[in-house]
């Protein structure tokens, strides 16, 4: 007993080992320090493990599914077995389907190209761009930022419950925003969506690295995610979900893979089966590495313990909201309020500072890597600065002039490969910054901005 | 001068390390051997150079574009030097843009989707699916299988002559045949649509591993590969060329990445302003591993002396084809003749042996790993075969009987990683299987062809 009681501990205190810990990098006052990687929710670093098992497959690389070798019947049965694995790590239905696509971005159009006919979507205004743009064959309802999570929830009801007609729908919602972090009620939200005949994907590209999630118990549809920030960045995603819509539609891509039986008509046409399992929307070479990549970090996350993970990460994300609440000029970013639950993403801006300058700071200065822009959900930040949301402001681009206002924030995320430290150094820098103000001028090249050296 | 003559024979004798290159497989007859990988037209195994470059930079990876830390900068920088290392590989004109996708099928795909309307669609019904059925949206011209070079490109001038209405026209070629590996007359076939007014993209999936190519002096609008073939098998692809369709092209993916400004308009809805550089087309997070290693490959083949590689792999082929005539019951494929030039990809059928029992046996008996079926390209097999074109039989699947007359065929492939050792393996292995019989019985399982143990 006391064993496994240490053993819990230390998962509390430890970070899990992940490629890049040691990496060292210069400053421009001089010196070297080791990276800070707080960019985890742009992209999260290869957990070691993961490393470790992709480097120990790489001998045995083979084409999968059709070759007569020896490795090509291995690479089949382990890219199989990663898709049994991430049902398991998903909780999936005995009758989901786990397609592997290349991205969060890419399960969401291969599931906007796979909507019934006339089904209308339904999202919030707040999403990543990869859930609010996809739906272009759709008539989509853009629903505005809500207040609270009950809120949300109403909102969804009133907005399906109005719809004309009353036809097919999808309703697509992020389970932890990439910008505030915030939880959204995708359990109370799929409830509304199911009471009025509406279907549910979850984009959990957010959720997935920082909490465990089930889709049965979620009752969702569908959930999508990217290995890239699930610590195994290699190139692969997921959709996971329902048959049925999946495989009335088209092949996502056309060729091989994706077909059964090709032959030539009488009539010089071409006749074609298509498959009916996952295949039918994996065309072309299966990514073997990216898809083996992700299950090894799922069996990662899962034997580590993933609770201790989440309450190791929770501990974090308070050490950063009370280090930036005791900063006067800093105003974190919410929509739900300051007490709402999050994971480990933070955006936050600072009075007086151009947001990339102050992004470029913390890397030139103390080597801590953020990021600074409008994360991809331009209309979201948009109204958490409290600026027009209807300002077609660029992506990211920084502003000309230090010390004026910025019309961009800063995002800190972090995860189950952060150590403390690296958050300390943040909360001091932040600090610091402030109160002292950098110590180099920054100016914008090729659109990044750098120590004006 | 000594030292370089010496290098340049070196070269020619030495297969370029690849992983695996030392993995030992068991036997059923009992021990083991060193896998000897002859399935290199389905995925190549990966340069241990490229490995190696792969694992240096692993520890720096970090998300691109929008980062402001050192890593990310890093990691925008390689990965837009790869694009560069991608061009200068293909011998990109300046206007050429070079778009990362996740295979050959994904590139034609996109192009596919970029389309111009009332395009028409010339493609070989000789050609891999992934060239043959993209054209989903487009009015397809199936062309007959042609019987010399020569054939192919009379049969292309006449039928894009005759095309009603004479509007925009897209040919799509293969570069080496998936199947035979015969090289088709691409610089001819441009030539021909372009003096037809219609444009030309190179499936180049079969020939950028074998054969150095310059889209400007081949005068190909566009090329498209894989990096899994290139000894790069990290899940990405490349489509380069002409911008203009592309970049008129609603973007192939909807999300972050591809859209410069995001904004609700005042009635509710979003205005999107997507991007108009290659970006436009490469929506989500990009594989950054997968494109530096398709750089890294490009570079390692080039630093090696690619002519010296193409030299060395056919004297592989010459050996391969000498060794196979000297086997009375084994008749090679060829669309254009027993002397047409080709690349390392050879496929044959064996008299009185079921393809896929001969396949595995190969495997079983001699650690060898071939591939058999009919290798996504239905229709060209069935011709070569001599079966009705128009069966819709399934890709590989394996008939009953050993014994029987097989309707698949077995495909031996190769290139810069393969020793000589197991291509002299390989056809002292068919001569023994025809002479001596197998010594195991095969079974079908699960779709495969394994041991009856």
């Amino acid at each position: 007993m006391s064993v496994s009681t240490a053993a819990a501990d230390q998962s509390l205190c430890t970070p899990l080992p992940v490629l890049g810990r040691d990496v060292r990098v210069p400053l421009v006052t001089g010196g070297e320090v080791t990276y800070a990687a707080l960019d985890y929710a742009a992209s999260a670093p290869a957990l070691q493990r993961v490393w470790d098992d992709v480097a120990a497959y790489a001998p045995y690389y083979g084409s999968v599914h059709r070759g007569a070798g020896y490795l090509s019947q291995l690479s089949t049965d382990l890219f199989e077995n990663s898709r049994a694995t991430v049902a398991e790590f998903l909780g999936c239905r005995d009758s989901d389907q786990v397609v592997f696509t290349r991205s969060t971005t890419d399960s969401l159009n291969l599931l906007a190209a796979a909507l019934p006919a006339d089904c209308q979507v339904f999202v919030f205004e707040t999403e990543h761009h990869a859930s609010l743009l996809p739906w272009r064959d759709a008539r989509v309802n853009f629903l505005n930022a809500p207040r609270t999570p009950a809120q949300a929830v109403e909102t969804l009801e009133r907005a399906l419950a109005a719809r004309d007609p009353y036809g097919p729908a999808l309703v697509c919602v992020t389970g932890a925003s990439n910008v505030t972090g915030e939880l959204w009620p995708v359990k109370e939200l799929a409830a509304a969506a199911h009471a009025h005949g509406a279907r549910i994907v979850l984009d959990a590209a957010q959720l997935a690295p920082h909490h465990p999630l089930d889709i049965a118990e979620l009752d969702v549809d569908w959930v999508a995610f990217s290995g890239h920030k699930l610590y195994a960045p290699f190139g692969s995603g997921v959709l996971a979900g329902r048959a049925d819509w999946l495989q009335s539609a088209e092949p996502y891509l056309a060729g091989g893979g994706a077909s059964r039986k090709v032959a030539r008509r009488a009539d010089g046409g071409v006749d074609v089966e298509w498959h009916t399992t996952a295949a039918r929307h994996e065309a072309g070479s299966p990514n073997v590495i990216g898809v083996y990549s992700i299950a090894s970090a799922c069996k990662a996350l899962t034997e580590a313990g993933f609770d201790s993970l989440v309450e190791r990460e929770q501990r974090l994300v308070t050490k950063v909201l009370e280090g930036l609440a005791d900063v006067d000029a800093v105003r974190v970013l919410s929509l739900f309020g300051d007490d709402a639950p999050r994971v480990g993403v933070i955006s936050f801006v600072v009075d007086g500072w151009n947001s990339s300058h102050f992004a470029a700071a913390l890397s030139a200065e103390y080597g801590i890597g953020v990021r600074d822009g409008l994360f991809c959900a331009h209309p979201l930040v948009r109204t958490l600065l409290g600026s027009d949301p209807q300002d077609p402001g660029e992506c990211g681009a920084p502003e000309a002039e230090p010390g004026e206002r910025s019309l961009n924030a800063i995002r800190v995320s972090f995860g189950a490969g952060t150590p403390d430290e690296h958050v300390e150094r943040f909360i001091g820098a932040v600090g610091e910054l402030v109160r002292d103000g950098a110590k180099w001028n920054y100016r914008t090249e090729e659109g990044r901005c750098v120590p004006a050296v």
